[in-house]
């Protein structure tokens, strides 16, 4: 058992997540299908290879006439048409529309030959093959053109573009069913400590149940991340190594990451591969480290739950976005809210404080041990007190993350 | 072919969807494991029945020893213990501990019979079975009580409650595998119109791909539904009613919702249900209508892909939140931003007014007919412009929704 000799800043491991992620091989890309596409990271700049629509459309329903035969049109000098023919979505009208006809028209049909726009029907009476046109319309009047929604050649959505539904249906009308997207990262979980249950279990005697591994779950799915939980894994070096080495882009060690004599993931990590950074200067999740092992980067978040969440969501979280395509930035929104009471630090270290917003001020979250996970759940979203900081005075307007 | 005799206000159209939300049976309930539980809505208050921790543990590396038994103990006056054992995580010490005896303890362990604080290792030295204590500690210290992050018979968690990541960490450590959580309503997803091709195919001649069918999917995910698409509706009355009966608790036809000959879902829902509201004061989406069709709530979406989003997210959206236990409310974040020119309206009706984000501005998106999607995709978020304004003038700070 000893303590940390030196302790990194937390500005140092970020800036160390992100240069490992920079390091990395170039991000895997993939093809997804357009109703899985939601959510997603586009890869690659979108190109259209066609004009939508194709063809000029009707946007009302009415006639498609020559707009200059309307000339004069009123209602107290209805102009007489002839109807030739019904053009109808998803439909061709075969005759060429001469001067004085006219063809019913419904919206989004293609505009017949020899016709330039639309007069609505609300400024029509027809009767069997005549129709008296109340009003005029000027050429391509109420005519969807070619390419009005997207123009062949021109550039669609940009890569790194989170998919919104909308996005969707853009992508669905130029044709791509297929949608170039990066691959989420492959996340091992690998839960120690010989006290754990398995998640979900009723805790029993002296031992406690796995809080950690669904968290770190959800984290990793929320961060874009396809999870990989084999189970708890026995305090025991080899057990550890074997499950170390399995492959996987970024593995989440929780669980024996101190310094004491059963810590054995950082000692694992130095001897077979790089423990770049362990110890850092913040609370909770001072125990906490990070490395390479092989291809994969490694973290080893603290047992304590508090921790857990504190330590992945500054860190692992951070390479876990970046990996799939995301940005390096928290998923939280921000609020800038006053204090209702001070809020103490101590300087040196980055302090992650869980807090509740109570009518628009920000209110310390009391219970704050790094154990106490409920902490975590009564509270709205935390502060991170820099470290140049020994906190803030009553009324400070803080940036408040929030957690949901 | 005739217009709207009466436009419903959007007021009374989200008084409706509102109304027949509550009006609906009481909303189902299921169990979910764990590991599918995040972003799930908790169906009731959920309580401990255990406390956690359920017995007293060390919060520190160090040594478990009676408090008042390091009374004097410093540096210039190291008071000497014998060590007894070891204290390790999920492991009982049977030995009863003395007075002026110690167990060496590792952080989680359960404190053993006769001891009652822990005396952190920086403060010790030890040699054999002997420890030098250079430090005092009083009772109780760096020792977690039994309940002290969750209370046998507290309530953890409240019904309604979006579940977290750190949220399933408690329900895990309190013995909880299945959560009971709203059932995911499921929408029918009907898209009609026989001028489209499946969604993702490339459009050819005077024929247009799906694009509906892929953004109402991802709506209906993002909304908490379960969408089921059974591919492109023929506009046949017949093949349109039968599809409409299969069992769904939300229905959403898409196209044909209007008043023209080939509009047939809303004769059909009139006939065979109820057809509440039919024609909207609002741009886009006029030609929008909902009702009741037996135990389903139907709503009809105009074809044009501004509208049908618009139309899904003013109601149907609405109530397939509602349905699934979630807040009505839009799950867009909202900016306060100034417009940086005016945002012209039409008295009467509401109007949905997509708009960029420029330097900290609002302004408005240039291209925006109801059948041009890609003004949604260039769009950063919408502007909502009441029934009773006729816009906003430049620099009036607006409420943006954000697409993102």
């Amino acid at each position: 058992m000893k303590g940390f000799a030196h302790r990194t800043t937390v500005d140092d491991a970020l800036q160390w997540v992100d240069e490992t992620a920079r390091s990395l091989p170039a991000m895997r890309t993939e093809s997804c299908s357009l109703d899985s596409a939601a959510g997603r990271i586009l890869a690659e700049d979108v190109y259209s290879t066609v004009h939508v629509p194709g063809f000029p459309r009707s946007m009302m329903d009415g006639f498609a006439l020559r707009a200059e035969d309307t000339q004069g049109a009123a209602p107290y000098n209805p102009l007489s048409f002839r109807i030739v023919g019904t053009a109808m979505p998803g439909q061709v009208v075969s005759t060429e529309v001469g001067p004085g006809q006219a063809v019913r028209i419904m919206t989004g049909a293609p505009l017949p030959q020899g016709t330039d726009a639309v007069l609505p029907v609300e400024y029509t009476e027809s009767t069997g093959e005549t129709m008296l046109a109340s009003g005029e319309v000027s050429p391509g009047k109420h005519v969807g053109r070619v390419g009005e929604d997207i123009l062949e050649h021109s550039k669609v959505l940009s890569a790194s573009r989170r998919l919104r539904p909308q996005d969707l249906g853009v992508l669905s009308s130029i044709g791509h069913s297929l949608i170039p997207v990066h691959s989420r990262p492959r996340v091992r979980v690998l839960i120690t400590g010989n006290e754990l249950l398995p998640a979900g279990s009723r805790p029993v005697g002296v031992r406690i149940s796995d809080a950690n591994g669904p968290m770190l779950t959800a984290l990793i799915q929320r961060d874009g991340g396809v999870p990989d939980c084999p189970g708890l894994i026995p305090d025991d070096p080899v057990a550890l190594l074997s499950a170390m080495q399995e492959p996987a882009d970024v593995i989440l060690i929780s669980g024996g990451s101190s310094t004491g004599q059963e810590d054995h993931a950082p000692r694992l990590l130095a001897e077979y591969g790089e423990l770049a950074i362990h110890g850092l200067a913040m609370r909770p999740s001072s125990p906490a480290g990070m490395g390479r092992l092989g291809s994969s980067v490694v973290f080893l978040l603290p047992g304590n739950p508090v921790s857990c969440l504190c330590a992945y969501d500054f860190f692992a979280g951070r390479l876990i976005r970046q990996l799939g395509g995301q940005s390096a930035n928290w998923p939280y929104r921000c609020r800038k809210l006053p204090l209702n009471r001070k809020l103490v630090s101590v300087a040196g270290r980055v302090d992650y404080a869980r807090v509740r917003i109570i009518a628009a001020k920000v209110e310390p979250t009391a219970v704050s041990g790094a154990s106490v996970l409920s902490s975590t759940t009564l509270s709205d979203g935390f502060v991170v007190i820099p470290a140049d900081s020994e906190g803030f005075p009553e009324s400070t307007v803080v940036d408040v993350w929030l957690y949901d």
